[in-house]
């Protein structure tokens, strides 16, 4: 649920999101988005919460991962419905990871 | 709910959470630090959502705000309670945002 990143520096894609009503083939493409996500080089992790606000946290090695992955066919594809069908509003944020520290009771 | 932040670059801590089962103080806790942060110089905004998995993203103008917040008294006497109560696991991010994109329909 919380992804296992390594030691920064690394990179976050924040992809904070509100939804139009239409839900038709919603939750299909955003399985297949994780799935694909998890298979491309560089990838670290994702964590996501949607209650009204949607947040989605993609972790990864390089920004040249991120590219990459931004310019997968079948990510372009999905992305174009995303933007036709299901998200009313969205705010994409490429971050570098400079620190971080957890705790685990 | 997507908070307006301005041309990168500019700061994000993201704040992944996994809550215990005691709830005794914790909304009450968790809008007075939302209401502290926006106080606090170099605020820039917040987005939080929670469904099991909790994630708060707080914006900021600079590394040293971020250091600032993080040293206030009363955020640090509520991060000890959050610690002794109610998280199970977290883990903070803290990030330089370096390009952002938006869309709204």
């Amino acid at each position: 649920m919380i992804a296992k990143t390594p030691q920064p520096p690394y990179y976050a894609v924040i992809f904070s999101t509100l939804r139009t009503e239409i839900d038709e083939g919603y939750e299909k493409a955003a399985q297949k988005m994780e799935e694909l996500a998890k298979q491309q080089e560089g990838y670290l992790g994702i964590e996501s919460v949607r209650n009204k606000l949607g947040i989605t946290v993609s972790y990864w090695e390089s920004l040249a991962a991120i590219t990459k992955w931004k310019n997968n066919i079948e990510h372009t594809v999905i992305r174009e419905k995303g933007r036709a069908l299901w998200y009313k509003k969205y705010q994409l944020r490429i971050c570098k990871v400079e620190r971080d520290y957890g705790f685990e009771k």
